[in-house]
């Protein structure tokens, strides 16, 4: 395990969302979370201290988390004086990237000389079976997107801590980094070998009671050229009885395609059920969840208004409104 | 590379489909293999000359080919006299199991006490990059299947020699261990990580001359909860211009998934069709390859009459009646 408290680095993070990492944990695990320290040029801010190492240390801080992702997953050089420094001021590292704090020798080099730990969560820890198809006990609840990073996770840690404060049986899930920082376990699904990603999901979402709930981290999106591979192993080893359609409404473009749109949310409801209906024909698409955080208030109440009206759906924004009607729409 | 001619280890094989990996090459490279050699309770036969080790080496091989696959892709004990065997009389080994030589400590004792190599070709060679999306010219033509070993492989193959044979350009491009082995490059897809299986396939399929076709080697099925991922990712990545949909017309269940059917054609096309349009709009399906192997002569000319009626698209089973009408409906 992970110790924490943590101090979250968003280093030169150019926008929001290649600080959110660090944003998600600070979200949704404030208790454990001392401060963020970021470099020269950085774009983004979580709102909360800005601390040196020292500093973080002296207020408890145990472990630095990189909690900045950029197009690649690599350990940049300029990073490196604050995670060596971090390590020197008696703290461990975590990283959900796709390099590997493992794999920079001057990192390895001084995690040793100061005998603190390296923690890289995108390392798959078990060995995954290839997935059998079979149907199983339990209810399971997936986040699928227009596009990546829209708010799959937040909706999913949103309504799974609504249904906890009613005494719904749920568990969170989770399948990418961030997910796993927040909730301590997890499968790294995009770093799990091809063959055996929906095997890893069916491993990580195994037979329960049956009106336990698994709300399910989504990844990608089926309609994302670079990760939609990723995504439909996600829906074909999680067999989901509910999907919630999730979109960003300040996005139009897909993030790192050049050219693509995005799809409708009619689009993405017909394709993702289709895709699931292959191994669960019970599974149906219960509600809509849209990401507003860029919109004003009024405008964000009547984007949900007309996503509502044109879907047919239940349709909020988790984050800004409460998750409340999704649920109430999940448990029918 | 790989040095040829080889010899063909069936090993103890159940079934025909256990010792596909060897029936490839000795179907599309039977100028590179010089025998076979089973195990005791082997049950099948490639029809070619059963040698030795020693044998095989006197007629030139160098390098013994593991051409069976079990369920989990393990190095059987019972194999191992034979590999070391032919270590011992001078041959290389090739295997494209899931289990690796380099993880064998017997096997890496012999090669290194006599000096030859071991080619695991399932593992990776190159960083692959992640999936940009972006359309790049040159034209490419992939197989998809109603289900997993259904023969997408086979229908490219047969396609590209046709084409070489007419003096149209196009490169046949692996994606799995027979290929590779087959055609001497290529991308170990299912053993890709999940976040670069897109960027794998359009690295194997670069910006090409406007008239050059890339035969892309399938891989699994979008209907198949164990492999759809896979399958989705080398659509995505392949950007294909038109799509072949592949059948075996003795399969009624999906290889592995007890208790699922297999789509029909008319599901295939229009989800693959809708998957691939998502990257390349103009994307068609422009025909039906049916493996019709099990089948007597009368049946099969009547299954291929039928479906063509029922798809209206030229159908054929290419490795049977040649892929005359479907390399005429490709450069059509």
């Amino acid at each position: 395990m992970i110790k924490y408290p943590y101090h979250l680095f968003i280093g030169d993070a150019q926008d929001k969302a290649a600080a959110k990492v660090a944003r998600g944990i600070k979200d949704w695990r404030p208790d454990r979370v001392v401060g963020q320290i970021s470099l020269p040029g950085c774009q983004t801010d979580l709102g909360i201290d800005e601390l040196t190492v020292e500093d973080a240390v002296k207020h408890g801080a145990r472990t630095l988390v990189i909690g900045v992702a950029n197009r690649g997953g690599f350990i940049a050089e300029s990073w490196k004086p604050v995670l060596i420094g971090a390590l020197e001021a008696g703290m461990d590292l975590a990283s959900g990237l796709h390099n590997l704090l493992q794999d920079e020798p001057d990192i390895v080099a001084a995690a040793e000389r100061c005998g603190c730990q390296l923690h890289d969560v995108r390392v798959p820890r078990a060995e995954y079976p290839i997935a059998n198809g079979q149907r199983r006990s339990g209810k399971r609840c997936l986040g699928v997107g227009t596009d990546v990073s829209v708010g799959k996770m937040y909706t999913m840690l949103a309504m799974h801590r609504e249904m906890a404060s009613r005494g719904i049986q749920s568990t969170f899930r989770a399948t990418g980094q961030t997910g796993i920082l927040i909730e301590g376990n997890g499968v790294p699904l995009d770093a799990v070998v091809a063959d055996f990603m929906a095997g890893s999901i069916e491993w990580l979402t195994p037979a329960n009671e049956n009106d336990h709930w698994d709300m399910v981290e989504g990844q990608g999106s089926l309609f994302h050229a670079s990760y939609s591979g990723v995504t439909l192993a996600l829906i074909h080893g999680a067999q989901p009885d509910a999907l919630i359609l999730c979109h960003d409404a300040s996005r139009h473009r897909m993030r790192g395609l050049s050219g693509y749109r995005l799809p409708t949310l009619t689009q993405l409801s017909e394709v993702a059920l289709t895709m699931a209906q292959m191994v669960n024909p019970d599974c149906r698409v219960i509600g809509v969840s849209i990401n507003t955080s860029e919109l004003s208030e009024r405008d964000a109440a009547k984007m949900i208004e007309d996503v509502g009206k044109d879907t047919g759906l239940p349709t909020t924004d988790p984050f800004r409104y409460g998750p409340d009607i999704l649920v109430d729409a999940l448990i029918g």
